[in-house]
């Protein structure tokens, strides 16, 4: 089928979701079926709000440098689109766009929300017979997407993760004097980048206690945790997910001091000031909390090549298989058992579409505050290799886009 | 003159720090002068402790991992020695340690402090007749070392600030929505660190404004600042020193909330996250602090390689010095006034310690809120160049020292 596609960047930007706009781009702009490429500002909002650039208008060589880029460089959104059936609006705005520029091809690259999106305007677009190929394109550093086994964007976060908690442990040891630190990843649903913070382990500097969401945090078991360790060694090293959570469900993040004077006061700090302040309040210790916060979504300076060759290659995959007939799809990582590879699959946009992925319990040790050599076995294939970077003057050279609206 | 030496770190740890450490060790263990190679233990807490490490013992590939490993690898230390005329106890042991193991030269590698322990144990030494050379040499992220040009550590966390910064600033501008970031480094006393942030604009990635601690802080005009760029443009990324200080003298950081019910609780939070909250209560916007904590002088994966090398040439400039017959010096680095190139001197140990070196007032710029073209000339060539970097498993490959006490 010919005619043009649009392609958009939805939720929380990942250090290499522009490798997967490098790979639809690139792929699309070089096939005979696509007759124009176009990259929607801000995600979905872009197409509603008819602000969409002409890629065909760029430079080669600024686009080639995408996979250097972090962040979202069309721009990407939180738009919740409703049912069509509640709503319609959206959908006979976004058909009216499809029809005018003859879209026949909608790549949209996002997290669980985004497959939504693409499920409900793919339904919509069959409903109202407008034939149009729709695939997702995973990403997410939080790594929670059903049906593939991993998603781009996460290799990535966990090799920055990995690497910033092994210098942050030998920082940890420089005084002889009692520390401990408390490190907070992201990951409010699932604990992967929690969890990938224990490969620091393999560069001999293991974090002491690792705390996921998926397993119920105890205020107290945490406390008689930390002060097991350091009074063993003086140190002691934490890492914790900005999502673990008390029995009743309530974030620890969530949590008000109780002031002296009995007054509640909302912190300031997030996860790791108030693990900290506990910390210090009830072992005397010193203590620092550090939030590791936007950099390990868009630390490009530090990205796994396999985690960029493979985002590359799912906006690649993305556009061949549409080409081919594919629709109505996300695409998907998947792996064998021997040495690691990975194998690219379509999967229904269904199975991903609000579902969370979490770590299996068994890959959590039995007391809750570590991960297992099965979680090991997973996650180091995918931080390997480091990706060629441009730079110019010792920093980074990021692209630099015209967007021109088409 | 033939002897031992014995090699320490004191205060705050940098991301190349320790290769001085190897450009000492390496040069001691190769030169016919020096009979036994010490590395102490936690500064000069180690001497008088007894705890000094036989550097023959270890492997020489270990020692060659030392310029990728960060923190001060042998411990370090915050002693502050007193003069030897109000308690000569502390002198009294070091003589001792030094006497028995005939030791004749000594380095220590520290910021202001360890430049004064210097040159007491030197002053000390020579009023008791005991023959010994004794060269400082600098380091510190914090960049405040009078009598050289900069100091080892600070180029490669300038380049981790810079870099870091560029990365939240294409982070900051991923939504359509209005977004205020700001952004914390250290620098208690001098704003080269803050300064650095703005290095990032090469990147395009310029952050709006940049305090340092050499311009008193006004909040009423840090907010108007803030609010007029925001209104621009709906996005403000702001990069602000830990060391920001209001006319009276008091710390930003060390600010008390002033709640709603009247009472003052002191923040879990540090500066960025005071100031965001400032920045949120009056003018409502959306608003995220990022303190870049211990990364910024820990994080070896990111080193500037003009840094490195220039950390290594210190140390062995020191050794060749003091085999040459300098003593009661500290290296230091000049530069001349054409194209980049470090020339390393000796200077007076009397002219680094206990002093200050400030950004000088004319490369800020006027209003206090950014830097000159001056400071930036100054900056770009420390942050040159990638060191080579030895890794296993997509992680940093640290030294493993054996550390046999001697």
């Amino acid at each position: 089928m010919t005619g043009s596609c649009i392609f958009a960047q939805s939720g929380g930007p990942t250090a290499v979701i522009n490798a997967s706009a490098y790979g639809v781009i690139k792929t699309a702009l070089e096939a005979a079926e696509i007759t124009n490429v176009y990259g929607a500002a801000n995600g979905i909002v872009g197409i509603l709000s008819d602000r969409l650039y002409d890629m065909s208008r760029e430079d080669a060589y600024e686009l080639s440098l995408l996979p250097n880029t972090p962040s979202s460089e069309l721009g990407s959104c939180r738009y919740k689109l409703k049912s069509a059936g509640d709503d319609e609006s959206d959908y006979i705005k976004l058909l009216d766009v499809f029809r005018r520029l003859d879209v026949r091809y909608f790549f949209y690259n996002g997290g669980n929300d985004s497959m939504d999106t693409c499920n409900k305007i793919s339904r919509y677009l069959q409903s109202v017979n407008y034939e149009c190929r729709v695939i997702g394109i995973p990403k997410t550093i939080d790594n929670d997407l059903c049906g593939t086994d991993h998603c781009p964007g996460f290799g990535s976060a966990a090799k920055y993760i990995a690497t910033s908690v092994a210098e942050i442990y030998k920082d940890n040891y420089v005084y002889d004097t009692g520390s401990v630190t408390v490190v907070e990843t992201m990951g409010r649903h699932a604990g992967w980048l929690a969890g990938s913070a224990a490969l620091a382990g393999l560069a001999g500097c293991a974090p002491d206690l690792v705390y996921l969401p998926e397993v119920v945090f105890d205020m107290d078991r945490f406390i008689a945790d930390v002060t097991a360790i350091y009074q063993a060694k003086k140190k002691c090293l934490i890492v914790a997910s900005e999502g673990i959570a008390y029995a009743d469900g309530s974030f620890v993040s969530e949590a008000k001091t109780s002031s002296t004077d009995g007054f509640n006061h909302a912190q300031l700090g997030g996860l790791a000031a108030i693990l900290a302040d506990a910390i210090k309040q009830r072992t005397g210790a010193k203590v620092r909390g550090i939030e590791l916060s936007l950099l390990q979504r868009a630390a490009a300076h530090l990205a796994s090549k396999t985690d960029a060759d493979e985002a590359f290659a799912v906006g690649e995959f993305a556009v061949r298989q549409a080409i081919s007939g594919a629709t109505d799809k996300m695409v998907a990582i998947q792996r064998g058992d021997g040495a690691y590879a990975a194998e690219l699959t379509l999967e229904p946009l269904s199975v991903a579409a609000n579902n969370e992925k979490k770590v299996p319990r068994n890959w959590i040790n039995a007391d809750g505050n570590g991960v297992t050599r099965e979680f090991f076995d997973y996650a180091l294939p995918l931080i390997q290799g480091e990706p060629e970077r441009v730079l110019e003057n010792g920093l980074p050279r990021y692209a630099r886009l015209k967007k021109i609206l088409a």
